[in-house]
Parts: structure tokens; C-alpha cells; sequence
């Protein structure tokens, strides 16, 4: 790609594209229930929590509902998932362990020595709907290198709003063509373009597994196409 | 002191306590205005700057003004030196840049090597009055290694207006005696502590240089009192 010395700032969608929360969370309810003795589908419920992540944002995003933190949507799509899974005599210590397993997402396995070679070069921040809290403990605990928590509660706002892009990039006083978008996902990476953000597309086609029904390439000439947070490092010299 | 173990994060004022703003600003100025042949007094200058500081941010916490990022309030502030210093042929372009010397502070230098430590067992924040822009910077430029900016921007509050520190934790998800609040100025801990966070004083009696006429030492019994962030890592057994 032409003129990457313009790029200040990196900035990544989290979910799917930095963190591989389908078997994460699929590890740690086997890990957490099978000792109770309780047997399920747990990717099958990895699936069915994060189905429900849209339709919740949506009421925010639709001007129906005040923005509240991603962690407390979380808890209320976990509540009806426990009762669709006949789960509900967890108690409230309980559920809000489990909850908190989006704090403790693994990094698909390029993403930590990606990061780490970019941040040499780059302001690095999140561009996620994830709440600071959520985002901050992930870091903590797989040492991702952000410089800065942007998204969602830094700016009220639910992407794809396109209000999330910009007051993030306002944040950081920066333009639209000194900020890359990094995103697995070809929706997230439309709405940036058309703010005039730089685009990097990261495939990762198993992020949903068997239930995957897009995203498994580019679908438009996005500034930069590759399959891993290194080889984006290799596109951006860095 | 008591029950460290219980402490989940430390949250930190910047500005004199982890940076020294008037050295820094002092050994900018001169690098820049030698070479136009420009000579001032640049620590009076620094001083004056910062003297500029507080009453500025009163307005936002009396009410009387929406907040505004401290990058704004600084260059308001800077526009105004200008003038009392005879320096007002400056253009756009070095106001813009001697604004942001406010991005590139130079940390103490026990500051590294203590938060290098500490944030191997605590989360480390910033509770500080710098809008996210500007401690990001800060934090690139010189390796501190914050976990998450909080502090005047994400609440959209100055210090000491006790909203900046309840809004701070909040976003956390963490209680007031799970937080320490970590400074070299008394007011500040004695608001966290009327909150219920809990209290370390880190000696800086050299941050105003021969203008200092406070907190040269801890003036109540702050949970920690020491000289440095490698005296607070040994406090905190970090």
C-alpha cells in the first residue's frame, strides 16, 4: 500500500479479530461445569451468547435505550441463555464468573507477537464494543500493547454507529487518513472507509466455526488484505 | 500497611507525581527558542504556565463552562503567556507544537522502574486531569505502563470534583477500598480518601522547584508515605 508512514494510529476491532472468543469460552464453561457434573453443547452456548450481541446493541444504537456497558448486556444475555440451557439455579457468584470470561479471551496465536512489532511504530487502540473495564483486563492478562481503550464507552455509542469511529478519532486528535481500522469483518471496515479511515482486513475464518457464514475473505480492495496480526506488521514494515 | 492483597488497582495523578512538567518544559522551551535567538526565563515560564492551571479548570467544575480537554485549556492558557511573555509573533504552527511539549513530559526517574513493578501485580491507571490523547502520548513517548487512561476525560470532570474519582472506579467495576490512589499532592489523597479509596503519598518537594510551598511531605497518615514508585513497589511488595 502507498504512503504507510501517513498511519499514526492502528485501531482494532477486538472480538474475532484479536481474541478467538468462540473457543475461549467454549474451554472455560467445559472447564466450569464439568466438575458440577453438567454436560452441554458449550460451543454450541459460545455461539448462542454471542448471537444475541447484535440484537442487544441494537435498542442502543436505535436510540431505544441510554448506552449501558457492554459487561451489563453480557449479564443480560447470559441470564436468558442459562434459562434456554435449563442452567438458572446458577447463583449470582456464579453467573457473574462466567460473565467475566469475555475479560478473559485468548488471543488467536499470531496476535500478541503482531502487536507487539507494531506498537514499535504505531499508536495502537481499540476501536471495540467492549466497555474500558473489559478491554483493560484482557489486556492485563494476555499482553495486548494498547496505548489507548477507544470504542464504545468512550464514545456512548454502539459500532457500526459511525459516531464511535469518529469521536474515537477525535479522542486522539487525529484525521481519518492517519487512523487504520484492523477488523475481521467486512462491515466494520465499510463504515470506516466511507469516514476516510485506512482499512486492513485480517482474515480469520474459523472465528465461527461450523456456524460461519461470512468473512472468510476481503470483499472489497481494503488497503491491506492478510491473514495474521504479523503479516499486517510485514505490510506496514513495522 | 495492611492487607495490600486487597488492592486491585493503583490510579495515578500525572502531572508532578509520575512527570516533571517544569524540567520538561524548561529544557523545551530553551531548545526551541535558542536557535530563533529568543532568551527568556523558561523554568518562570513553565511555572507560570502551570499557575495558569487550576483556575482555568475552575470554571468547569464551578459549572460554568462545558468540559473541555485539558489540550484546550493549555492552549488557551499558552495564548495568554504568549502574550505576557512578548512572544505573541509566534504562528499557529509553534503554538500548536510548543502546546503539545505537554505529550512528551519526562518522567521521574524512579517512575519507570517502580510502575514496571507495580503493574506485574496491580492494575495501573491514570487519575489524572489529562484528557486520553495526552496521557497516551505521554505513555508512548516514555513507557509508563498504564493498563487503562481514566481521570478527567472519561468521566468529563476535573479534580478534585469527587465525580472524576467515584466515575474513575466505576468504570472499573471496582469498589473505593480496592483503589489507591497514588500521589504527590495532599488534597488529592485526602479526596480519595474521604471516598474510601486507599492513600500513597510519593514525595516530589522539587516539582515547583523555589516556588514550592507545599507538600513537601505528607501532611496526614496516608496508608503509604515514601519518596519514590520503587519505595511504593516496596511498600506494596510488588
Amino acid at each position: 500500500m502507498n504512503q504507510p508512514l501517513a498511519i499514526k494510529a492502528l485501531m482494532f476491532d477486538v472480538f474475532g479479530t484479536v481474541v478467538d472468543w468462540r473457543t475461549s469460552i467454549q474451554d472455560e464453561m467445559t472447564a466450569f461445569f464439568t466438575p458440577l457434573g453438567i454436560e452441554k453443547d458449550w460451543e454450541a452456548f459460545a455461539q448462542d451468547w454471542r448471537a444475541k450481541y447484535q440484537p442487544s446493541m441494537e435498542k442502543v444504537r436505535a436510540g431505544n435505550r441510554e448506552y449501558v456497558r457492554l459487561d451489563e448486556l453480557h449479564r443480560e444475555n447470559l441470564d436468558e441463555l442459562l434459562a434456554d440451557y435449563e442452567l438458572e439455579s446458577l447463583n449470582e457468584e456464579q453467573r457473574d464468573f462466567i460473565n467475566h470470561v469475555w475479560h478473559r479471551l485468548v488471543p488467536w496465536k499470531d496476535t500478541v507477537p503482531g502487536l507487539v512489532r507494531l506498537q514499535r511504530r504505531f499508536l495502537l487502540t481499540t476501536l471495540s464494543n467492549g466497555n474500558i473495564a473489559l478491554m483493560a483486563n484482557l489486556a492485563k492478562n494476555s499482553g495486548l500493547p494498547w496505548d489507548a481503550i477507544l470504542g464504545a464507552e468512550v464514545t456512548q455509542s454502539y459500532k457500526p454507529d459511525p459516531v464511535t469511529y469518529t469521536r474515537s478519532m477525535e479522542v486522539m486528535a487525529l484525521k481519518p487518513a492517519e487512523c487504520m481500522m484492523v477488523a475481521a469483518h467486512n462491515y466494520d471496515l465499510k463504515v470506516a472507509r466511507s469516514l476516510g479511515m485506512k482499512t486492513a482486513f485480517v482474515a480469520r475464518p474459523n472465528e465461527y466455526g461450523d456456524r460461519q457464514k461470512t468473512d472468510f475473505e476481503a470483499d472489497d480492495d481494503w488497503d491491506i488484505c492478510c491473514n495474521s496480526m504479523i503479516e499486517l506488521a510485514q505490510h506496514l514494515e513495522a
